[in-house]
Order: C-alpha cells, then structure tokens, then sequence
C-alpha cells in the first residue's frame, strides 16, 4: 500500500494501448498508474496516468521511473533485457526479465520451444544470403524470410517463391540475423492466453482463434473451434513455459493448426491483441488478471462472462460519430485507444458476444472498413 | 468527433467517484473526459482526465469549462440550476437543467411524484417549529424532518419520536425549510435504474435492493426480491419521470415497498451508488449507457451478463493489500476511487456476481469492516 488513498502504485513500461487498457483496469481497482513511453503524456495511457517521456534504453530514466513503484511490468516485449534486470534488482518486476531475452528473439524462442517439446513449425537460422538459399533449397518454398529481433506486425519479413530469391530476401530485411521458417498451411491460427499467478497458480482463456492480414491482427473469435485435444496442447505448452520461467503475469502464445497439429509459431509475456475480447466477455479481464498477478494477489476466473465473444480491430480506421452509432446499434462494444489513425495503425476494435456473435462481427467489419 | 484522436470530448460537472467511473467508460470508448470540481485534480475523477478546479457556481470557471465539449453533464444533483441552463443555451446537456430543480428539493419532488400519479409517503412542508409541532400531531410519529434541500447520506435529517421534540429537531436541520415525512415501516428498499436515449428509448436494470445504515447505502442486490408487480410499478414510475422531462441519461428513483405497496422516496437524475454492481453484472454499465446517452449514441442492454449480484460499499474503509487479498479470493471485484478514508466517506466498493453472491458478500463485510 502506498497511502490510504491508493491501493498500490504500478508502473508500466510503454505507453500504448495495451498500457492504456492495462490503466484502465488499474484505475478501476485503486492503483495508482505511472507508464515509461517517448511520446509522454501524448501516448494512449496518458487518459489513465502519468506518462514519463523517456526511452527505454535510458538507464537514468528507468531509475526514476520506477521509484515508488510497488510493482513494473511491460506492455511489450521489447523492453532492453538489461534495463528490465537493472529494475528487478530494485523493484518487484514481472514477468521475470529472463523471458524477454527468449521472446525477442525468433530462434532462441523457436528453439526454447523444442527444448521443452512444444512442436514448432520446420525453420533454418540464417546469416547471409547464401545460408538462406541453401535453407530454402532444404526447407522448400513458399518459406518466410524473418529477422530474429525486432519483427511484429508483419514488419521484417519476406516470404521466397523460389531459392533464387535469397539476395531479393536478404535485402529486404535489412541483411539482419533471420530465420527462414517453411510456409505452414494452416487451417488456422490460433492463440492461448494463459495466466500465473505469484503461488503458481494457472488458469487459461478459452483458445482464441485469430485472422491476420497483411500480418495485422483483423479478428478474433473466442472460443476457437478446436477440438479438446487441440485446447488441451495449446494449454500444456504455455504450462510448460510458464513453469520454465517460473512466470508470473499474462503469457500469450500465437499457433498453427495444420491439420489437427499444433505448432507453436510465437509467443507474447504480456497481455495480447488475440484477448481483448476479455475485456466485455471474460468474467476478469487478461488486464486485471496481468495486474493481479503482477501485484501477487489472487486471479480471477478465466471463463466466458455471456456466450461467444468476437473482437474485430479498428486498424487505420478514421473513425466519426456516425460509425460510432452504427457500430453500438449492432450490439457492438466501441474501444477506442485515442491514436491518430495511420494506414496499418491499430486505434481500436470493437467486441461483440453473444450466439450471433460472428455474423454480427462481419456487418461490424462493413460498417468500419477492415 | 472532436478530431481523429478522440471520438467526442464530454465534459462532468463534479469529479468525485462518479465522475471517476463515468470516466472509465468514457476512456475506455475514446472519450476525452473533462471534470469540473473544487478538489481540481486531486479529486478521484483526476485518474481519468484533466479536473478543472472551479466551484460549480462560478460561471464564468463554467464557461471556460464547457469550451470544446460535444456534450456536458453531472455526477449529483446539486448543481446550480441558473448554471446549467447557462451551459445549455451553449452545449448539449442531458439531463435537462429542468428535472435539477426538481430533485434538488425534496418538497418539489414529492409533489411532482404525485403529478404523475407515483405514490409517495405521507408528508408536509414545515417552516418554523409551530409548523413542524402541528405537522407531527397531525402525521404521527416517529416521523423524519429532512431539510428541503442540499441532503444526502443522511445528512439534514432528524427523528421525531413526539411533537414534543419539534423545537430540537428544527434546531437539529438549523431552521431550514423542510418537509415531515411519515416514517415508513417498509419491508424494504428498492432502486429503479433506468436510462433513457435521445429518440425516446428505454431500458431498466433489473430493480436492486439497497440496505442503509445512518443513512449511508451499505449493500444493494440486484434482482430486488420483488414481484413483478412491483418491478412493473417501478419502472413505470421511471418511464412517466423520464417522459415528463424529456429525460436523457441515467435516472435513478428509490422507493420504499411496505406491504407490496410501492412508495416513491427521492429521484437522482444521474448514474447512482444502488447501480455499482452494473460495472461487473450487467451488460452494459450505468455508467456506459448514461455517456451514450448523452451523447445522443445508441444505448446497450440492462440484463444481467452472469447471475445475481451483490455490492458491498467500502465506508471509512482503510484498506491494505491483506483485505484486498482476502476480497479477492472470495471472488469479489476490488473497486476504489483513490480518496482518503474518513468515517462515512465511501471510498470503494466489492461486487459480487453468481449465484451465492450474496453469502460471498456477508463474508466480505465481515472482512471490510462493513
């Protein structure tokens, strides 16, 4: 406690609309919400705290940030690894700061996900150009071309046709440290949100099952169709990473479904895009459940509050009071992250839930253009 | 729309914890929330947007205040009515000015109720001892003297237990003008919260029962133990309020229930602490349907989104990380507003939602000291 008048003080690093929504639920139970982010007060999270203009890599600024905090936690995962150590040694920090070191990186990600016999997709690491050419001749093609570090959102990657398309590849991404992943034909997408608490505690979100475009997050609809035997796998493999970590807080991890196989492609120690429909169909949100964990108190249940839920995001979307309308008119939920819109830029997405959930989802994506 | 940014700009008049939650869900949908309260940003709305500091009758602090905003309303009914309707010869603002004149005066209030044809209890409006002494033999006692105006939690009220006590008790509301209202040995209390849109549309929350104690609200359930003769009574009585103004936004009325009789007690023009519970157990909050509201935006549903509830107030309460714990792994949802405790100052609430919601809530009384 930090004073009768609030319940604890957390800090978050960044300050975007995970940070905001993250605030959102922060403010409601009484904690105090302070964010780390370049943009300051001018990031989403500025409605719901005070936002500390800094970059991450300032060790100085860390220092400041996070002094008085009870507890810091991220909102992304690439927080610099010794920063996040450099805060742990003077403040509760969760997820442990060794989870970053794996998550920003796709081959030590990959390979830890082997390493505890969670099935992954084929992939080569590569270095230069003619190392991917022999990796595509090996792995075949179609075959995706990402960098290690630093990718999200479609960004850093390139899918070869043909192993002659080594040099066009490596150029692309900058000539950066990459993997060449074999292209997996899925029959979908799908993601765990699971959660752990500071006793060990797990529990998990119904399985998400996610459509990307253009590498963007378009929609998600929870529960996935996915057989038990699927759900049950999806959720042993974030067990296993948790229980590797010793982890505490939300964890995501993003797989394939190729043909009643699950192979893990990626994961996030944080909340995620694939849970916001938590937010109006969970009985607790992946927000106040991150931030339960992290303060060490006890989770809230995981389960559906009202039916199937489905979450379709606002991404570029110049929004007015006219879409607004139109969109609660069809039982919609409007979240809105207070973003310029910027072509492939995420500033919000709507929930529906509810048995017609999906069909009103797409009447949702005609009215605001996704 | 005020700009890509943010989806509309509405300002609040007070900045208290209904400010605070008003503000939540305005956040949440992209509302640039704006307050107006004497605390400035140390009152608890202050986590969720900028608090002008200024005194709700300086017109010219609410001139500036009104400024930029798409729509404007009020979290009490205490606000000068010569200043609201100051705001809405400028801005939208819903509640209309006109129903503030009436909920600010208990006398006008009950006789409006009678207007309609809402039964009321028995009263009589009393301005001086000699009054209140025949009001009281005429009435019987016990009876309660409540001033007229400016009363809430219990405050401006007294007991009369003969005629005999009409001088200390004129002393006791210090000589304001009051009204004598019979005492009602009700069964219990119920709330209807009802909302109302632009186009005339209405919705009402299942009717909740509220317990006082000293005059404070202590725990309200919702559904009521009610019959539906009475539920349809109260939103009846809700619907001919809301028609009578022209009403737009949340409206709340408390009514005694004695003998399956239904007796209309006061009116809040504004989202209300019997409705707290919607937050977790509704499927649109209080909060969220009056923003709409008043912004002119389609409202969303009022039923139940997982079983019954319970709200518990947190009153004086000192919390610590311990009881938030224990409320915790009860089940309950931890709500505080960031103010300082002091006896009889609500600084929190617990829900509870499921089906032994209500044994769950005996339970966090005993741990909040309710």
């Amino acid at each position: 406690m930090r004073g009768p008048a609030d319940v604890a003080t957390v800090g978050v690093v960044g300050g975007g609309q995970l940070g905001r929504m993250l605030g959102l639920a922060g403010v409601a139970m009484g904690l105090r919400m302070r964010f780390l982010d370049p943009a300051g007060d001018a990031a989403p999270a500025g409605a719901v705290g005070r936002v500390i203009r800094g970059e991450f890599s300032d060790e100085r600024m860390l220092l400041e940030f996070i002094r008085g905090c009870d507890a810091v936690t991220y909102e992304f995962e690439n927080v610099p690894v010794a920063a996040a150590r450099t805060a742990a040694d003077r403040v509760r920090v969760a997820p442990t700061p060794d989870v970053l070191e794996v998550a920003q990186d796709r081959l030590l990600e990959k390979r830890y996900f082997q390493s505890l016999g969670i099935p992954t997709g084929v992939f080569e690491p590569v270095g230069s150009p003619e190392e991917l050419r022999g990796a595509a001749e090996r792995i075949g093609v179609p075959a995706v071309l990402k960098t290690r570090r630093l990718g999200y959102d479609g960004k850093g990657q390139f899918v070869l046709r043909s192993p002659g398309d080594a040099e066009a590849a490596w150029a692309a991404v900058g000539g950066l440290p990459s993997i060449l992943e074999a292209f997996v034909a899925f029959d979908r997408e799908v993601s765990v949100i699971a959660v752990r608490g500071e006793g060990g505690e797990m529990d998990f979100y119904p399985l998400a099952e996610n459509v990307h475009r253009a590498g963007i997050l378009r929609r998600s609809a929870a529960p996935a169709r996915a057989s038990e035997g699927v759900r049950r796998r999806a959720e042993d493999a974030a067990r296993r990473v948790m229980e590797g970590f010793g982890y505490v807080g939300v964890l995501t991890i993003e797989f394939f479904e190729a043909g009643g196989v699950l192979l893990a492609n990626e994961m996030a120690p944080r909340v995620h895009n694939s849970g916001h429909w938590t937010i109006d169909g969970a009985r607790t949100s992946q927000f106040e459940n991150h931030l339960r964990a992290v303060l060490g108190w006890p989770l809230g249940p995981c389960g559906l509050s009202g039916g199937p839920c489905e979450m379709v995001n606002l991404i570029g979307t110049r929004a007015d009071a006219a879409m607004v309308r139109k969109v609660l008119a069809l039982g919609g939920r409007w979240h809105w992250y207070g973003k310029e819109p910027r072509d492939g830029r995420k500033v919000g997405h709507v929930t529906l839930v509810g048995d017609d959930a999906a069909a009103r989802a797409a009447q949702v994506e005609a009215i605001v253009g996704a």
